[in-house]
């Protein structure tokens, strides 16, 4: 049944990509003041929204862009972090990823460290980009997501073409 | 909210502790056979367990054993990683957690990969074991894994008696 | 002498922050497409900007985002990696930094690999934000970069509030 | 000459495949609690464990189960750890292997740390289990510890085929 | 351009070949002292080396020998970590690279911590030597630095064949 | 007992520092030509030393320079590394380990890939030099290496004051 969502191209639903991930902030994660290092946390932010990614398209992927990436606070030494990433928008190749970072203490409570935004292209084997699934937008929330992604997919391409005709190479 | 738990000793429902924690099979997380390399495996089984074992009992955790760890299948790299892991039964300190990893490819198709219960005893900064609230049983399953878990905890109390006796240091 | 500066407001030379960081794509750092995978090279960049904005400050300093990270061409198996940073503009005690990454091949020939704009803020030792000094402007290219950067940060501040009156926590 | 072992069935002494693996605590291997983490010491013992296995049958290996692993003492940060592995019974394609895990403090008092009983599969480039040699008993010790590794292999078995019987996957 | 330089026999500036390198003393990067562990700066000097290296000859490097490594003064946790590498003579195959490691605080204080002399040797796929280009010696800096490395490389290859006579296998 | 150690100035056998580590060549320890990276093994080597040095000395020590380390054969990934260190002479608060690293294949084949000579320094807490006790030489074996050694910290200490003569700082 798996292999069957492979070769068809009906929308897939966001409750197929979702993803959660949980880590543990050890020292060998921190920096100088006893929080989980800035890069660190971005590795962890990378990997979720590439899996994401990956199963919306059923396949590889390439991390293409970052945006709108915030630390909101910082997260201790000891903390757990949850990291939750979804497809929130599909073009033909191209799909941006929400991600959501939160700390959590001893207890229970939670806090919001981090969000951002980054746009993974789905790719062959040979690394050229490959026509992946529309995504099927089901609750208000998805619309909203949806609309506030095709916002910022049309701003990355408009600064894409911005560099592109400034040659910056 | 959270914080009042912490001073409760009301039990706690399974839902609190689960954990899940998704990983990717990087090239730097494989053997020579091109599969995850089973220390690493059994790293993220360790931090899974414990993330679930800090949930339940609100505080520190230390690694007290592992047993019945059972690698069903490799994972490959490029392959996701699922790990599942919660509070089967709790005693006085010691708490013991169920972890199941599944392998997941590409088009979503999952399998089974490894099971372990691990034991872990709740501590205090100094490392002494700490009282830790009891495991509030709702369904069947519930009640199933943990009278399986009584089983298993009866016979590792067994062996550790067994062991001080033959002054095994 | 370099004692002196961390007493002293004068505007700071770009020569003073602009990093250089090297580095090799080992197995261990790439994807299973063979090409340096996208977490590491966030993590370096992120070092190479925070080196950046310590040496501007003078002190410690936390990311506090990051905008506008594409990814241009892979970096493969092999390749080394050449990362620059420098200071674009600094404000009260927040400042941009922009990272371009450059992949190398074998006999010498480079290719633009990424480029990145991140905030840093200069903290004391308890994380409050402390006042930084400015950047002293000195080619045209200085101040083209600092007056892109300074509508960056316009921008910035705007989506902060948005998201702020929005109360997304 | 160690070629000829390879093609040869003859019983292989435990001194063949004994390990000592020795190694240092650093802050990166540590948890929270200043101790090295329970992964850490596990991916060591899979590692000392594989490579015991790997010398008894002269070829690849791949973990399959690890039992009875229990933390006796943690070890602190600054500790030397030294780890003893040795193939104490091989069946056809598996093999037990006990692990020993010691800490050492400066002035070269050692403590009992860790005890570990894994089970490896000898695989040939396929991961197909290949046929691997018998455990040559000499010592009063070894028919003690090939006794005991019988009766835990026995147990093995029998819970793999509940497992199996339950259909749990 | 640079594709010419490989099929190219002239001598190469020390320029092409000079590398800096940049790192940040994390947690994970300490010893229990909470300075850089040792082990960690070589590893980065042996990037830096075999990087200069690859410049100057164009190709793939192994790292042959490390002589007068001398740690100076330690690298606190926290500060950045600066090295320079460069060719300093090349013989057929074989090239002496020098590398200076200096630490650097807060305000731009730079200290020497480490410098080392180590010897790379120009290989092909299959790791058989070839041959490389000379080194271009332009200052009177780099004729004094090329006739020291001629010492060092006369007196390296007296002592190896030390070695082989003692038979030392 | 092995307090009373610490209190004694009575030489010290070889036998108590001498270390054996044993370590797998996994792809994340490995450079683009499928062995084990320089940087990796020379960690290796100094965490080997610093142990044997720890142990001679009981108590904390600094790695101060490496010598003569020579790469004899590569290593290739899926081999077994062992590394065997032990202190050959100790002057006042220095001491000089010989660390020899061997490649060892599946059915037991061994090479001998590496050898080096380092210096470490015993130190306090506060990395002040501290007296540490003298080696005793038992066999003809060990007086050979220490001769040696005394050749070759004769030969560094003349180096580092011509070092010293000449401000290199």
């Amino acid at each position: 049944m798996s292999r069957d969502r492979e070769d068809d191209d009906s929308p897939v639903a966001i409750s197929v990509s979702r993803v959660e991930m949980t880590q543990l902030v050890l020292p060998g994660d921190t920096n100088s003041l006893g929080t989980a290092f800035g890069g660190r946390i971005m590795a962890w932010v990378d990997i979720a929204a590439g899996i994401a990614a990956g199963r919306h398209s059923a396949g590889p992927v390439v991390t293409a862009s970052v945006d709108d990436l915030h630390f909101i606070r910082p997260i201790r030494q000891g903390d757990v972090v949850v990291l939750k990433a979804q497809v929130n928008l599909a073009g033909n190749s191209s799909m941006e990823i929400g991600v959501r970072v939160e700390g959590e203490k001893w207890g229970g409570e939670r806090y919001h460290a981090l969000t951002a935004y980054t746009t993974f292209v789905a790719v062959d084997e040979n690394r050229r980009p490959r026509t992946t699934r529309k995504v099927l937008l089901e609750s208000d929330e998805d619309h909203r997501r949806a609309s506030e992604a095709a916002v910022r997919m049309a701003e990355r391409r408009r600064r894409r073409q911005d560099r592109a005709s400034r040659l910056d190479s």
